[in-house]
């Protein structure tokens, strides 16, 4: 397997690679728990080869293999800086941080993250999953939902993201769910559909209450054997119900992708529903994909471009 | 010191007890990590001796030491299960548990604490705290609010708990200021009034949207260098204003009483200041005493009237 370029989503705690053909076709994927969060700066590079060196073969006779990294990677302190572009713009900025590497096999780009002054906000990694979108869908008008430990809403409107909003709903539901006296009384995993569409139904249509309503969930299985599995999906509904009633601006009238993961893209699809909106679900690796095969296609065109003004 | 009774108050994750004179003073104090969480339930005596011992004395000639405990010991798998008590009722119940002991020289009752059925809702030690606030103002009508870790808010009438409502609020902030995303940004103490003031009247105004507010703590330090000290201000008035708007079923046209530690008690009083509310603020240790000692003084009562029934 010697791929054309490699497609990398360097994530917090862990990093996924794929080695893509030269349609932008994966053809093979690996991932390794060697996350940003968890490495020195000098670290990536080793880390990097770690997880893509098989795909790399003994390249030193031809041209460097392309890399195109989204997410933490990015970050202050991590590989390299990849500066925030500010909103309005478009997903996938004109200029990516070429990283300089020791080992001449690699050619590895890192995508920068989008930031907002007023209302503060920053997002790194969704903003290739929205490229993706509009690189699938280039004409789209509407909002995209990115459920996650930090849910994104992002309005997207002639090619460019114009604000987006964060919620930090996936947290608090772990942190509550494992590290609060809610761990007691809360399934760790289990799902109940319809606890969580009343749940839902009850913090979209009253979020200002749902802080009265956590502590109830320890309560109900003291004094009224509330079953677990229940409790977590009541907490899951009241949390996301509460998100969607605080994101009502970015949605209300407008059409919705949800980009994630099949569980929780369905879960904010039914709680969505239940305010009269018929969101479709895109497939979160799918779009991070398209994203960064976009990035990557724009690279080449540049390359060429540079190449005829010598 | 030899004590005429001793007042415990055990809670999760420490006890604190009071060497008491005949008038219910107290006359000297110790504490001791052993929270009721820390300890299986055959640890409890022991752990009680270790704290309280050197003012028994040796008793065994003469009458044992009463020794009234409020908070997690009496709950359900800890030393003595002392069944809640249901609202509306009395904050301190006729029938305190009897605990048997090996050591002849104690004689121990814990106190229940209070359930509700429906919103589901349960408290302990906190309405001794309230029995204390009634022992000295029998006549009080309004509201108790008591912060803390699950801060507590009791409507009380005619002697009774008429209904009661917790909030996590106390833990979340922690949760979010130590283990989320936001630890990186929040200070570890330090205090701006301004700032929490200003969140406050945020959070109370707009309740529903403070989900869209959390994680802007965190993009604010990064693309507007938001001050850690300003931003654990404002982490802990958004959540405030949010418990208080809430709440407001509670101590709206009511007289309210905010029981809890000087720097709590101050800031709950400071946020309800912004909704006009002029509340008064009793110190926690000390309604915890008249609280344990109306209990004791009923004891004495009851002991006596049986002595006269034989």
């Amino acid at each position: 397997m010697t791929p054309d370029w490699i497609a990398v989503d360097w994530g917090s705690s862990n990093l996924r690679a794929w080695a893509m053909d030269a349609d932008s076709r994966p053809r093979a994927e690996t991932s390794a728990p060697t996350g940003a969060s968890t490495l020195a700066p000098g670290a990536f590079e080793a880390a990097l080869l770690a997880a893509i060196g098989p795909w790399l073969g003994d390249r030193k006779s031809t041209r460097p293999t392309d890399v195109i990294v989204c997410g933490m990677a990015g970050a202050r302190g991590a590989w390299v800086e990849a500066p925030y572009a500010a909103v309005p713009c478009p997903p996938s900025p004109a200029s990516p941080a070429r990283v300089a590497t020791a080992d001449p096999r690699l050619a590895v780009r890192i995508l920068p993250g989008l930031s907002q002054l007023d209302p503060a906000d920053v997002m790194r990694g969704e903003e290739t999953q929205i490229a993706g979108l509009l690189a699938r869908e280039p004409r789209f008008d509407g909002v995209a939902c990115l459920p996650g430990t930090h849910t994104k809403w992002a309005h997207l409107s002639a090619g460019e993201v114009v604000s987006f909003a964060s919620y930090m709903t996936g947290e608090i539901f772990a942190l509550l769910a494992t590290q609060s006296v809610l761990r007691r009384t809360v399934a760790p995993d289990g799902w109940d559909e319809a606890a969580f569409l009343a749940a839902a139904e009850e913090g979209l249509a009253r979020p200002e209450r749902v802080p009265a309503r956590l502590f109830g969930l320890r309560a109900g299985a003291l004094v009224a054997s509330l079953d677990p599995t229940l409790a977590r999906a009541r907490l899951s509904g009241l949390l996301i119900g509460a998100e969607i009633a605080a994101a009502r601006p970015y949605w209300l009238g407008r059409d919705v992708v949800l980009i994630g993961a099949p569980a929780i893209a369905g879960a904010y699809r039914g709680a969505l529903g239940l305010a009269g909106l018929d969101a479709r679900v895109a497939d979160a690796t799918a779009m991070t994909l398209a994203g960064l095969a976009a990035a990557h296609a724009a690279i080449a065109v540049r390359a060429a471009s540079n190449g005829a003004h010598p």
